[in-house]
């Protein structure tokens, strides 16, 4: 089986006074695979949110391996699993081209929430997330 | 011992299209809040970036327990706690100011490297932070 | 009269590879100052948001005349003129604190449209922000 | 003569609480867009910070014309255009690709300065961009 990713070039915006790219800037790199990935399984996080239905982010964990600098070329890979009925995780990986080096680990945990804060899953979200 | 901390308030860029501070964001908050509270300790990261000393996060955790929105006020705190001889943990919260709400429990690990990678850390450095 | 301002530090992720601020990143100052300008008149972006009437820039201009760095401190400031029946302009100065150099001198037009990205200025706009 | 573009997507984490793209977002593209055209003449902006050469905007004006939104994919137009000996502009636009749509009208004007603010342009610079 195939796993699921996105490809990404740094943007020099994207890193800072050390010349890399700042911590803070993985984390968007993960969403936006993520968000790939939701579209690809057919949920639509902007849809979602119009919906009044909000994916969040309950808990991350995330190992830095190594640093991404200008120009470099990178994918971002995203692996679904069930974490419980109402959370779900996302193993993710960032591995830079020139070399497969995996730059950083992570796993997200998210769950789907409404407007006053309840559990909110989409029907049939986990198993359209293991199709 | 009074817990160091700086304050803040959401700034609307930093909401995403769900109306809250999208979570990469609180990345940032944390960072700013850890650079504070170094530079009170008499450690600049700026002058040890252009002095070739890079401090670099190897590891985080957060735990999402709520959100912040336009217009809220919060602080971030910062607990040092040594980890190993080149690892350095950083306990830090954001609490709501409303409500002393924790939005957000993190730990932050990190080190300092030179220009090869290789650990670096500054005289003292644990020291310092521990004072 | 008073020039409307809000107080900011620099943060170091606001600072790119040069060692400065990235040049996006005045936006971002010049619109949380607007926004802390509009909601000491009484207009608050947020509300008008979920109100699905939006606030937007149609047109900026910024003249950059030196850089912020690592904790600098500084102050945006606000100053409202009517441009048209439907368009709002924001003379801003970002202003280093240290010495009162003007870092950059911008010009913020905008207008309110409604979900359908016709014209729909809150009543009693101008009114209030010239108040 | 065929104009220089990038081709984007919006990610998620760019749009605002209005569920469009955050104007001061659109620096970020227009700055990744210029700097893949600089290095497509040869001209890398990280090697000239390393260099201690910085490529620094110094005005720029924009006129937005319509909003990007989630998943929208669109292009970013570079057009190199001299000033003056020591200034550069760059005339660019953010061209949705699904109707062709002109979203913003951008002027960026930049210049090289050395580590203590004076010009500093490389040999050859206006001369590569006009190539």
């Amino acid at each position: 089986m195939s796993v699921f990713s996105v490809e990404f070039k740094v943007r020099d915006y994207e890193c800072d006074m050390q010349g890399i790219v700042n911590n803070g800037v993985y984390f968007n790199y993960l969403e936006h695979a993520r968000h790939e990935f939701l579209l690809a399984k057919g949920i639509d996080f902007a849809q979602l949110a119009r919906d009044k239905i909000n994916l969040v982010v309950v808990r991350s964990e995330m190992d830095y391996k190594a640093s991404l600098t200008s120009g470099d070329r990178f994918v971002v890979t995203v692996a679904f699993e069930a974490v419980s009925k109402v959370r779900f995780g996302f193993r993710q990986q960032v591995v830079r081209a020139a070399d497969g080096k995996v730059v950083l680990d992570g796993l997200v945990i998210g769950t789907a929430i409404n407007e006053r804060g309840r559990p909110a899953i989409p029907d049939g979200f986990a198993e359209r997330l293991t199709a």
